[in-house]
């Protein structure tokens, strides 16, 4: 373990640290950054923990606070304190923390999914928004999904926001990244029943023939899922829609579904 | 109708437009600001014109544009044309859009909502944020929602944030702002089943004993609902958290219940 004190702005840890709220720095350095004393919590107690912890200087005594620079520290990950403007300046002043931890990313890929593991599991395509897609995260957790599977260009999961956002389920649902066709390909090498809500063909979702393991689709914010994705699925579902628009949140859609599918598989 | 052109970023109404991005300004001015043709047109069926419409200069001819701007210059209001990197200043430059309007708020009071129109009605006490607010304005469409009471220190549903999520919902779904106390008290005062999501002495959300009108109450996203909010409910309710987490997203769990709700009650 190092643990050092860091005074200015201009030092190149702290330089590092920030650019790690642009995707392309944390594909380059292969970490992300996640902020606050419940997320690294949260982290820790899901054997996830930082490389790198940043804390405040001056800061009162917290037991949970103690228990990670602890166990960071154990795990031989560096400490740095640090004034505590300067960590406001890292965490971005409209959410100022006490703590913050650099992270490495972890393998995405699909062979990591065991879809024997739940009967439910969710998944995006080209899902945009970080809130959207940590909050999916979120919902994953609730329901006990086996994992949240990102099709094509989604939103960054590791981003500060999809981070926060899935309050602490990014270190812990499990999580895939593919494009549609490796998906498909994967999917049908085993048993899985792909679903979408989707308006072409579709019946009631309530009381649909989920059967497990059930993959819960939805897709992209403003275009809905491609036409070829949504007849490639082996069941559509639709929604009451009673008002003026045709379409839910995607993150809402998915979490209804979900709780739709977790009604009628158990889990 | 006044047409006008404004070139220059220091033009007094453009700064006004700008300011209307802060609550201060919007609570000043009675007035916010709605981005897009989309919800624009949105506005326009719903029967909401905007009070001012800024266009682009030199804008391919658009069908629905042109139906705004007819709408616009019937009712009296003013159409201003400004180049295209102008208007971009005003709509953000994370978001440029062809088009913005300023539209006078409306009363949101309590008295204007009547329970006789909807059985389910959506309820959400100190939701900060606007993203969410405007996600279950979405939801309440779409469930057909009698509409959407917010209690004590919700988020501004006129912020440009909560207005853009709403995709719309903001200029169709009635809209009350109460605090607690009268909320509870005009409640009382007729039929009404207030229900919220809660850990305390609640019974499984899936086949409740909903009944209409049924009032459906979320809480802030950190906090969640005041104890004594929950136990001045009629009926306690809880969703399957099969995971590490105890809650759902806020606007998540609104939705989760409506459709539930709306299963059991029809609508």
């Amino acid at each position: 373990m190092t643990r050092r004190q860091i005074t200015g702005f201009s030092n190149p840890t702290i330089k590092a640290v920030r650019a790690l709220r642009e995707k392309k720095h944390r594909k380059r350095e292969g970490r992300f950054l996640a902020e606050g004393l419940r997320l690294l919590t949260d982290a820790r107690e899901s054997g996830r923990l930082p490389e790198l912890l940043l804390m405040a200087e001056g800061r009162e005594g917290h037991p949970l606070l103690d228990a990670l620079e602890a166990a960071v520290a154990h795990a031989g990950g560096d400490v740095i304190e640090m004034p505590e403007d300067l960590l406001a300046k890292v965490t971005g002043k409209d959410n100022p923390q006490a703590v913050a931890g650099v992270f490495g990313e972890w393998d995405t890929g699909l062979q990591a999914m065991d879809r024997a593991r739940s009967p439910l599991w969710l998944v995006a395509q080209a899902m945009r928004d970080p809130g959207n897609l940590g909050t999916m995260l979120r919902t994953a957790d609730a329901v006990g999904a086996g994992g949240v599977i990102l099709l094509d260009d989604c939103a960054d999961p590791f981003s500060v926001e999809a981070v926060r956002a899935s309050m602490g389920a990014v270190f812990t649902v499990p999580l895939a990244q593919a494009r549609w066709e490796e998906f498909l390909g994967w999917l049908r090498l085993g048993a899985g029943q792909l679903v979408a809500a989707s308006l072409r063909e579709a019946v009631p979702y309530r009381g649909a023939p989920y059967a497990a393991p059930c993959f819960v689709m939805v897709g992209n914010e403003s275009r809905g899922l491609p036409e070829d994705y949504e007849m490639a699925c082996d069941l559509r579902v639709t929604m009451p829609m009673k008002g003026r628009a045709d379409s839910l949140n995607a993150a809402v859609a998915a979490a209804v579904l979900a709780y739709e599918v977790l009604a009628t598989l158990g889990g």
